[in-house]
């Protein structure tokens, strides 16, 4: 169960994260930097550094799982799941819809969850029993009659296995194809809680990944499962699916042939 | 030849249409107006209107392509290309990376481009003779000396017969699997310029999604043309390549088999 201070904790969190992020995008970078993007390595690190200083000074008993820095006090009932850049290649690019993700893991199972845009200063927010807010304001996700009528995002194509590309083709097909969008990582989940993006099909996800996004998702009224239709939680594979309108999810199991 | 006074005057046309999508961003769709994507018309119809009244009170000899509304005064050697949202579906997604698109083209050649992105109010603007500015400040593409350190941009897989697939995939295999970043569409051309990308590969760009990139992205140092290295025109068959580097233009054209 996440309270109402941990959500407060995890606002001051990402305050953190975009402070140290902020002046490290599209910088002035020289060759050797842009070869081999040591930028986008350092505002990970300063982000997710800046964000364990917190927890670590504040929250003491809590884990912590980093994609950088990996696992502190491992096994703990209460986990923080931080990952600095999510998108890294947005980043890169120069493209303002990456994301920090910040999820605080109750027994393995999300119960809140933070998407911050630090550029756009965009951020949504959501924990199990509060709804999603998005800059502070109650967003919902879209209802969707009809899949054929759904904007479904993913990140890339090379995500997917060959077996996995079968069902998101599948998936794919049932939409319109103008209707597809690429590219968008985290953001993606964010929009489908403000009710722009129906359905997000993805494979592989970390939990560093993933662990933010769901409380944002169900805490505006939609969905996020495995391709199996269950929960996510620490030991999911990996395989997500967001969407917006919960009625949709049997079509969308169905579409992807994995009923 | 554009002069001075053109691009004022398309500063001019931007602003004007961004004043006239800003409002149906993100809006509060019913369920009807989500399915058909009704308000994505309307921004676009709203947008190429307030373009087209400006060019017809003051440049009323000049000829326009416009995407929404047609061709007027056909055949004039001076012609105004518009695109009012170029990237639809990020506009319905809510992503804020979509863009509009303005070109002045002499005797089917662009001598004069704007990219403009009205929500985040990012504006890359270049014309012949003049650097490539983005919010008013110069900017220069980036060096890359080598395909393999490259980030590599197009808009969706799915723009691409199996037989132009094939080229992109040279390409895709030449450049790491990480660096390659989907979804964007013109804004992608925009941060070539501003260094940030280094190649975007595209298939069937009609004359008014191509047309204002090229002025954009060569006033930065890049180089654009189709998959035959040849500059496009107003005949192009809209297979697109920009290239931040043009020392790298060889190494493009033999990554993707077309020399």
């Amino acid at each position: 169960m996440a309270t109402r201070s941990d959500l407060a904790f995890a606002h001051r969190l990402a305050e953190a994260a975009g402070e140290a992020i902020r002046p490290l995008f599209r910088g002035n970078w020289d060759e050797a930097q842009k070869a081999d993007r040591s930028f986008v390595t350092e505002a990970d690190r300063a982000a997710e550094a800046a964000m364990r200083a917190i927890i670590e000074a504040e929250r003491s008993d809590d884990g912590i799982i980093g994609e950088e820095y990996g696992t502190r006090n491992e096994g703990a009932g209460r986990q923080w799941v931080l990952d600095p850049i999510d998108g890294t290649t947005s980043f890169i690019a120069g493209r303002p819809i990456f994301g920090t993700l910040i999820a605080l893991m109750q027994d393995g199972f999300p119960v809140l969850g933070i998407i911050d845009q630090p550029i756009a200063k965009e951020r949504w927010a959501g924990r199990t029993g509060e709804g999603t807010r998005f800059n502070d304001k109650p967003v919902r996700s879209a209802a969707c009659r009809d899949l054929a009528d759904a904007v479904l995002a993913t990140t890339t194509p090379h995500q997917f296995s060959d077996h996995e590309a079968d069902h998101f083709m599948g998936l794919a097909k049932a939409v319109a194809e103008r209707k597809i969008i690429y590219g968008g990582d985290c953001y993606n989940y964010g929009l489908v809680a403000s009710g722009y993006v129906d359905v997000v099909c993805e494979a592989g996800l970390k939990i560093h990944d993933f662990a933010a996004l769901a409380p944002v998702v169900e805490g505006a009224g939609g969905i996020m499962c495995d391709w199996a239709g269950e929960p996510l939680h620490a030991g999911s594979n990996g395989n997500a699916l967001a969407i917006g309108d919960p009625a949709r999810l049997e079509d969308v199991l169905e579409a992807m042939n994995l009923t």
